[in-house]
């Protein structure tokens, strides 16, 4: 229990995700003193990069880019880091009441009238949305009511045809990975906001639609190198941060760090574990316990060829079963190794989690044989990450928000505790739960210590 | 840093509240080894008596007993504590729209309707309830139907009368603190099983009525005495647990227990901030997440006399609005010294918290002046326990479950991990939320712990 590393510092940093090495990065370019304190063996958080034996990549964690996102180009582009085009050209495959069809569109069943549903709604929610200020959802005028009640009576309320509901829930939730708990109207708003992600609906083609060739978790890996590897601690959970007005530190086992100022970029449950001393405002300490983690297994399947496309599709498929619910050509640049991947999410990856491994492998293979033939059932290898597994992770992209949570808390999320600042990408106005949203964070926390205003809040996408 | 108690013994038992103590005791009485370890300066956990400077105590946490509560009143009578009835005869004081009156009965309006629909409510929510498996809601036959949907849908649906809503929704729900969020109906419905809240409107006479000559704490501080002051050791808050194969060690500051086994009785938002060595199951650790406390704050006011009985008033109100929405005559036995108690509790609690101290005790009050007359609001003392800023409860009497909880993480919430047992009052199948719940718990986990099969579950009341 001796204390093998004690360091001082003017700003430490606890995460090494993107928030946390892009708030080191802009404070270390400012002179500012700087460590990180991360818990795992590696960096990269939330993203995290596998390099595979065959050659090409795989990225466990958040991996796609959006149009509207100028940080995380920015900062690729400053790190030498490229993006490729996904692979999204060609059919999906809808597997429904046992029956495999393929199709392009929106719908499997085209049905004008549903689409126009669609349409019509998501124009309604856009509206609504665009009443939720990004950075004080609380004070929406209609904050209240809509807080009060789910995304899911709001659609049974409002939208008629059952497949128009539910394309518009899987756009604003899914990326959630369904709870258990309904997602409060307000915090759907506040997302569709924040991140745009009913546009795909309305306007075909501003989808996800990029990927970083070699992987995600270079973003890290990169900024880490650049800070220099005495600026990053690996392997340190932190337990405990004392902030007391003649000084902070940053307790955990073998280490202290003293500083003067400390950002928080963990997910909020997880930040919940840490303890601080004096304790946390009441507020804050409850917003953490009300904010959990979605539930997602992200599985890779990799091929020696492409076989799906040789039958025109294109490696998506919609599901009203199975345990795989969601599925992309996640090959690289260059098309190989042949590379699809599946997400099993919320209640699917609550009861496969326990499985044993054998089971949930079949499982996988089982469902993409259905999807794309035989072939896929047979793959050179197999992958699996276990997000609720992991122990410095819990969960899925982000944290997320049932009924009554912002207008109570939301006012804690974002507010420095003295020197104590928060972030990570669910403390992001703009694209809240995606990297681009984590890399604002890391800014804007470090325009917060240095007692810069932050950029303002600005509407994401045209 | 350097380790200043190290211990070693057969379990290990983490909190020393009523749950804690009873399961250490029970322990030690089997011959087992037993050590218990508590964050705070105190044992008693939610329990905690203050003696007051001109005699008398008053109960800042947990201090009622109902009928139907065999386990406590039978660890009293063993430990030499005595029950006293409540002070509950005389009026009620309706407050509302800036008005006030006061009745006797179930409502400040008479209304033989909204009292026979009641009635009927309770009744069948009474049969509904009956249908979920105390030590398994989720296998209620509805438990889908049940969690999907809030207990207040179900009285929007079901009962017509707002003032007949108010009352069942207050009576089962009211003790949690109101949320944020929605109370899933499922769980309400295994509240009402467990612990038969719904009861004193169907019959009156069974509720709450009891309390303990000297104060609640009583229990804890007896059977910690009889432990022994070497098996309790204060002022150390857990931060670690490791529970390999070969051996148990829990581990917070200057301390190293080794034993074979755990019991962690604390709330489930705090067992979340242990760290546990290997990490938890994935469902665990997100039950954890999403079974957050609610929030009170509880405030006494002693005077020179019982001046509201002179008015024929029992202490007790029913408002609309202020931030003292409870009340009760909280004086000891002998009704010296006069005691008012009141509770702030969820919005008001949030709001109130946050408010300068002064602010508060102005704005109870106020509130206790307009229910008493002026004379409540010249109390002679003036105390306050603002229960979410302890870091050692953050919140109020139990934690409460959303929709969706009960189904998805609800078999985490007793089941041993390996040699980690569980207990606290949110582990009791019986009386949720109350000391008989905590009681329970601890004698189960030693019976657990000792490799007995415990006690099956037995439906409270007649």
């Amino acid at each position: 229990m001796a204390l093998n590393i004690e360091r001082s510092c003017e700003v430490a940093v606890v995460g090494a995700g993107l928030a946390g090495l892009r708030a080191a990065t802009a404070l270390a370019e400012a002179g500012v003193d700087t460590v990180v304190v991360e818990a795992r063996a590696r960096v990269g958080g939330r993203t995290c990069t596998e390099r595979l034996p065959v050659g090409g990549f795989i990225d466990h964690g958040g991996q796609w880019v959006s149009a509207g996102q100028p940080r995380i180009e920015a900062l690729a582009t400053g790190l030498g880091v490229t993006l490729f085009p996904t692979w999204d050209d060609g059919k999906t495959v809808d597997w429904r009441a046992g029956r495999r069809r393929t199709y392009t569109g929106m719908l499997a069943d085209p049905d004008p009238a549903a689409e126009a549903e669609v349409a019509a709604a998501a124009a309604r929610l856009h509206e609504m949305a665009a009443t939720v200020p990004l950075d004080a959802p609380w004070d929406a005028p209609q904050a209240a009511d809509w807080d009060g009640i789910s995304l899911h009576q709001w659609l049974a309320d409002n939208v008629g045809a059952p497949a128009a509901r539910a394309v518009l829930a899987r756009a604003i939730e899914g990326v959630f990975c369904q709870g258990p708990g309904r997602t409060s109207l307000l915090a759907a708003l506040f997302w569709a906001h924040s991140g745009d992600p009913l546009t795909p609906f309305v306007a075909p083609g501003t989808a996800p639609d990029r990927r970083f060739d070699g992987g995600a978790a270079q973003l890290c890996e990169a900024m880490a190198a650049r800070l220099g590897g005495d600026r990053v601690i690996l392997r340190v959970p932190v337990a405990a941060i004392e902030h007391r007005q003649h000084g902070m530190r940053v307790l955990g086992p073998q280490l202290a760090v003293s500083c003067r100022r400390v950002i928080v970029t963990v997910p909020l449950p997880l930040a919940a574990r840490i303890r601080y001393l004096p304790a946390l405002p009441a507020a804050r300490d409850h917003l953490t316990q009300r904010t959990p983690m979605g539930w997602i297994i992200k599985v890779h399947c990799t091929y020696a060829e492409r076989f799906w496309r040789e039958d025109g599709l294109s490696g998506q498929v919609t599901t009203d079963g199975g345990v795989v619910s969601v599925c992309a050509d996640n090959s690289p640049a260059s098309g190989s190794p042949a590379i699809l991947v599946g997400f099993i999410e919320g209640a699917a990856a609550r009861r496969m989690a326990a499985a044993p491994a054998a089971e949930r492998r079949a499982a996988v293979l089982a469902d993409l044989g259905r999807y794309f033939g035989p072939r896929a059932a047979r793959p050179e290898a197999y992958y699996e990450y276990l997000w609720g597994d992991d122990e410095f992770a819990r969960g899925a992209e982000g944290g997320y928000w049932t009924q009554g949570i912002w207008t109570a808390y939301g006012p804690a999320l974002r507010a420095p505790v003295g020197a104590l600042h928060w972030a990570g990408t669910e403390t992001s106005p703009t694209w809240y739960g995606k990297m681009e949203g984590a890399i604002r964070s890391g800014e804007r926390a470090a325009a917060e210590v240095r007692g810069l205003s932050a950029e303002p809040v600005r509407d994401p996408g045209p």
